[in-house]
């Protein structure tokens, strides 16, 4: 099955809408009005529903939508209804987290391997993942691994998003606060935590503001 | 000066614009398309125009806009023009991550306090933050602290987050893979690192998709 091109803004609310949609099927709903779902998740339900416009019609007047048909929809369009296994590049304190991490399985991931250049962390585990040496990245394709997840200093960034795609992978997720340049088929997505953080003042009230610079 | 309601999306976007028009002005360029920009960061220009047009027309046709000017305004809108203090809680892997991320000064941030509640963590210092015990949150609002930034374990973020909220915060930063429930008046945004990866699989080619489930 083939669905329109879906806007990247649809692509990025489509994770959001399917955890909240698996939290309500946890509490034991079996549907969930636009309304309800959009409350849930903080975006207006004119926005879900167009949305959910760009790959057929999920809800029922007066009844919501369907959850189950729903989340199975949402994982086929991500790719989700696969499991996704990850590489992740860095154990250092970030790395570590990520190892630690328990969101990753709602969506069906599995960090299925760890790579570290420092002796001192190769060889060992971490949640049951072995740390390997970076030179194992030429193993990744064959273990079927197409994702990866940056996690080393900031200067390293390039350097390693490089040498994951020499090693057939085809999409990463990068945690340093810089650009990485990557070919056109490869897709990056760069996490900044500051720039989530960015975010927060603004809906802060006028009279929480702190001193003034300059 | 009073704006009119920004809608949040556009309040998403705006830290990412600050960051491209920031790092455009440290390669030394004075002024920006909106294609360039749109480019740049991956959305599409009629997108930003839109953006821009909540706050003002800060394009001038075939030159484009000006980034001192933007970078101004965009950081009145989101209050960043002045220093906001921000508390770290949680001096786990991924607290001493957050410690050491780099990110924040762009955006005027000071992380200026971390607290735990493990004896063995208290005292100690990481990057020059002395590490505080949690009882110490009484101090938050003389100290001028309004942001808080939360990397507890899952099962203590509720609880964190409302000694907080009791110490006078008025947003938070969550990194714990669950919701927490807060007064209106307080504004939470919750990072969850997995659902950002669930959006890299939409992206990848067919051919590259893994094993089928079940």
């Amino acid at each position: 099955m083939r669905y329109r091109k879906i806007p990247d803004e649809t692509i990025r609310r489509l994770p959001l809408y399917l955890r909240a949609l698996i939290f309500s099927s946890e509490q034991g709903r079996n549907s969930i009005s636009s309304k309800n779902l959009a409350d849930f998740i903080g975006v207006n339900s004119a926005q879900i529903r167009k949305d959910f416009s760009y790959f057929g019609d999920f809800g029922t007047r007066g009844v919501g939508y369907d959850i189950e048909k729903l989340v199975k929809h949402i994982k086929k369009i991500l790719k989700l209804n696969v499991v996704q296994k990850v590489a992740l590049v860095g154990v250092g304190n970030l790395g570590s987290a990520v190892l630690a991490y328990p969101g990753f399985k709602i969506y069906g991931f599995d960090i299925a391997a760890a790579f570290d250049n420092n002796p001192k962390r190769i060889s060992k585990k971490i949640n049951n993942i072995l740390i390997e040496n970076t030179i194992k990245f030429k193993t990744l394709k064959k273990r079927g691994i197409n994702l990866a997840i940056i996690a080393v200093p900031q200067d390293n960034a390039q350097q390693t998003a490089e040498a994951l795609i020499k090693a057939g992978i085809k999409g990463i997720l990068n945690f340093s606060p810089c650009y990485i340049i990557v070919p056109e088929r490869i897709k990056v997505i760069t996490i900044d935590i500051a720039m989530d953080l960015a975010r927060l003042p603004y809906y802060m009230p006028i009279s929480s503001l702190a001193s003034r610079k300059g």
